[in-house]
């Protein structure tokens, strides 16, 4: 099947099993938000919670931090938020819609590649064996005009975004004929920079109200904090401050479901250390992150690194983890060497010392900053699209199929199924004496009704690593039927064992374990 | 010590010790906004922790969502919060300072209060041990009188709210010559009506963007999820559905630290019911619910319900579980019987069919609804305020004393403070060890610098419940010195006894074992 209908599918199963809803349904949505549903808010603080756990409590010099939403909108302008968080926009005259100029370029830099992909196959197709891939890609006249075009089309976008020429950027859309795609003109107005933060209004008093911005980002919560936290944590350099929390951007191009949404979730962390050693602990970060990452057991193979070549102007180091997302390569959390620049600017716009007295050096200074940034709702996509398998379970002639999320034990919403395999002699009722047993300790589900086989699909559905059926003979031998997730095994197990398989199997500090290891 | 110096060390010891800062502090602060640190985000976590398990996942038939703090905004026209969720402001002319017309009438009313409480100290001072209170207040003559202007403003304020009669209002404040406390005088302007809710502008289309608002309450995103969670969980009736979220409300009069915020934290549950039960229902929430409260053992006696006499419009039955604050018997928890009121409002406004088909009485209807509604930043404080003492520990004619924080165990930020008795000898590296035997179960902190007794205040006063001391014994005897925060009494146990204790002491299961009973 082919990536963008599995993607689709997706979409619908994580409507359809309680993940994620389109926000505000009833009233035909909003755009770019979502809710998360029953099935959803589990996996969503499982994920958090992994992150939380192994962040602040394996690391004895990380601590965290819930910073507010709202905050001094100074802090903004020191950021340079308010000066340069922007998108540049562009309008078509004829369709009246509105375009970031960047990434109409993008997109049609993006049909050079299909171009290319196309001659490919072509080719592979006409030559059959005897085909070389590689060296067709490497001479290919045609292939390598598209190249080149693409080269010079994305070296000359850069150029214009880091001058912030909205001119060139303009002149460029013109130069190679991008039409809107709607009515399919250039009839474009000129190209306007337009700035990502919502802003509201606070307070009422009589002199006015004030205006402020709803976060972008929460590492700003951090940094004005730094020295509270330092001070009344005794925190020693290096050290970190961890916080999950929401932020907000008014973007242009939301897209592709939960990847990119103008409310979303972050879990930031950003580690103090001495000038001079932010390389090293940069490194440090990028291996760590990517490890915990790979620890979910999704395959290596699957994520890769992007060092960034150009860097951003406060930064001298960064790499993004990529997943490979049904729609390619994308970016789930980015490691960023930002040296002192945001204490910096702290610094100077609230006139407070924001340094730290090095003992060891006898000297004081400002920290330089290693942060590592995930997307909550980003990883979340990542890991139910990387859960998401389609069975074929055909045998002997009899269609059958299914569909499975094949969810980390850990952060399966639901850690085991009890069913009753009728529901009458008693069953039920031996049932919820298990419920009793183990719902102190984790998430079970109680699921009587339809055929154990449909319930098995179901729990198949929302991820339930285990399903357990309680039948006749468990009235007498205290024993169940314990059915696995992804090999759909069944075994015979005691019911005094279920607590220390859910506890092996399911729970948190197992998976925390592997990351000491 | 009066009460209100008590809160004023309560402040300042949540500074001192990482529980709450106030937000953008390097930039002055931001009214009535504050951010948690290291040790308040544990707290609070462990708090919505507990409400989140009790609800959810001991209750098979409350599942829980995440939904956007966006919505559509016709959702609040269908609420009422746009035309009704307002304050009456009035400004006073010479001082140019705003307030909110009912608060000025309530502090004008609590001064009766004062008065009579005066006269009462005055009377008991005079008669010594033959005073008789209860007769000294139901017939002196003056104190009757205070009762009365007491009453008669409170009914005229009740009517003039009541029917939203802003004139009415003002003349109150001009009859009983209240004056602005800043420049003395009662030279006001007229009252007018100003809407609580937050907005922002959404996106950016070449037609303009779109007018929406912060949510003040997280319940609408329950309401209008009714559906799509009733049918992908396949819930019957009864059941409910529980979030915790971020609300927002532009409060004129934001108090009292972390008691009433501009941006706080809801944890609500909404349970729909088939209707003519819902009175039942809500007796029975309303007792499950205070019994959740006196779980956490801080005294039957500090909460107390008060029964809604006058009840909103959506309402046939409301109460508030009221805890003794160090400033008063305030909200904590508020238990709504809502009837159908906001599904039939946005069944109205979308257009689409909220209803649930009840099998049992082969019907379709809109459901009604129970609703429980906590702030958790209100529960936050207290439970801090709860937890905080003040002890004595003088003896000998040797003056000492402590601040302890008697926090629930479950819900403490450290469970366990690790300390080698001296920074040598292997002490350290013996005690390392222990924290890589329970660190991923349990929250611990390390901790080798000071004095143990400089350690145990440190601990007392983030309120860990037990110290374990790492000594020259223990790399003989692998045992350890445990000490237990509120006895602080100290006893000799061996290393492999510390899981077993955190996990019956500490672990939030535990606790929630307990409601089971």
């Amino acid at each position: 099947m082919a990536q963008e209908d599995i993607f689709k599918k997706l979409v619908a199963h994580c409507k359809e099993y309680g993940y994620v809803f389109p926000s505000s349904d009833i009233y035909d949505g909003l755009g770019a938000v979502y809710d998360y549903g029953q099935n959803g808010v589990e996996l969503k603080n499982n994920i958090k919670k992994y992150w939380w756990e192994s962040m602040v409590r394996l690391h004895e010099n990380i601590v965290g931090i819930d910073s507010a939403i709202f905050m001094h909108p100074t802090i903004w302008k020191a950021s340079g938020h308010v000066d340069a968080f922007n998108d540049p926009l562009i309008d078509n005259k004829d369709s009246k819609k509105r375009y970031r100029a960047d990434v109409l370029i993008e997109d049609h830099i993006a049909k050079y590649d299909e171009k290319i992909e196309k001659d490919v196959e072509k080719a592979r197709k006409r030559f059959g064996d005897k085909f070389d891939e590689t060296l067709f890609r490497q001479t290919n006249p045609q292939i390598l005009a598209h190249l080149e075009k693409r080269e010079a089309l994305r070296e000359s976008m850069a150029k214009a975004l880091n001058a912030n020429d909205l001119t060139a950027l303009r002149q460029i859309i013109i130069d190679n004929n991008i039409v809107c795609p709607i009515s399919g003109t250039a009839n474009w107005t000129e190209v306007r920079q337009f700035n990502l933060m919502f802003s509201t209004e606070m307070g009422s008093t009589a002199e006015g109200t004030s205006k402020i911005y709803l976060r972008p980002e929460t590492a700003q919560g951090i940094f004005v904090n730094f020295l509270n936290v330092q001070k009344t944590g005794r925190m020693k350099i290096p050290f970190g401050i961890a916080q999950i929390g929401k932020a907000f951007r008014n973007e242009i191009v939301a897209r592709q479901f939960i990847f990119r949404m103008r409310e979303f979730e972050q879990m930031e962390m950003q580690f103090f250390v001495r000038p001079g050693t932010e390389l090293e602990w940069f490194k440090k970060w990028r291996e760590t992150r990517m490890k915990w990452h790979q620890l979910l057991g999704f395959g290596a193979q699957n994520y890769r690194f992007h060092d960034h070549e150009k860097l951003a102007h406060y930064a001298n180091a960064a790499t993004d983890i990529e997943y490979k997302f049904p729609f390619g390569f994308k970016e789930v959390e980015g490691i960023h060497s930002r040296t002192d620049f945001d204490l910096s600017q702290h610094q100077k716009y609230s006139g407070k010392k924001l340094q730290y007295f090095d003992t060891e050096l006898n000297e004081s200074y400002v920290p330089y900053v290693i942060e590592t940034s995930i997307g909550v709702d980003r990883m979340f996509l990542q890991i139910i699209s990387a859960a998401y398998c389609e069975e074929d379970l055909s045998k002997d002639g009899k269609q059958d199929s299914r569909v499975v999320l094949k969810l980390p034990a850990a952060l399966a919403p639901v850690k085991m199924a009890v069913m009753p395999l009728v529901k009458k002699d008693g069953l039920p009722e031996k049932a919820q004496e298990i419920m009793d047993l183990l719902k102190y300790d984790f998430n079970c589900q109680y699921d009587e009704k339809d055929s154990i086989g449909k319930r098995y699909r179901r729990q198949d559905a929302i991820g339930t690593p285990f399903c357990i059926t309680v039948d006749h003979q468990t009235l007498q031998d205290n024993a169940v039927t314990i059915r696995h997730r992804d090999t759909m095994e069944q075994e015979r197990i005691p019911i005094a064992q279920l607590y220390d398989i859910l506890k092996e199997k399911t729970d948190l500090g197992n998976l925390l374990r592997q990351i000491g290891k």
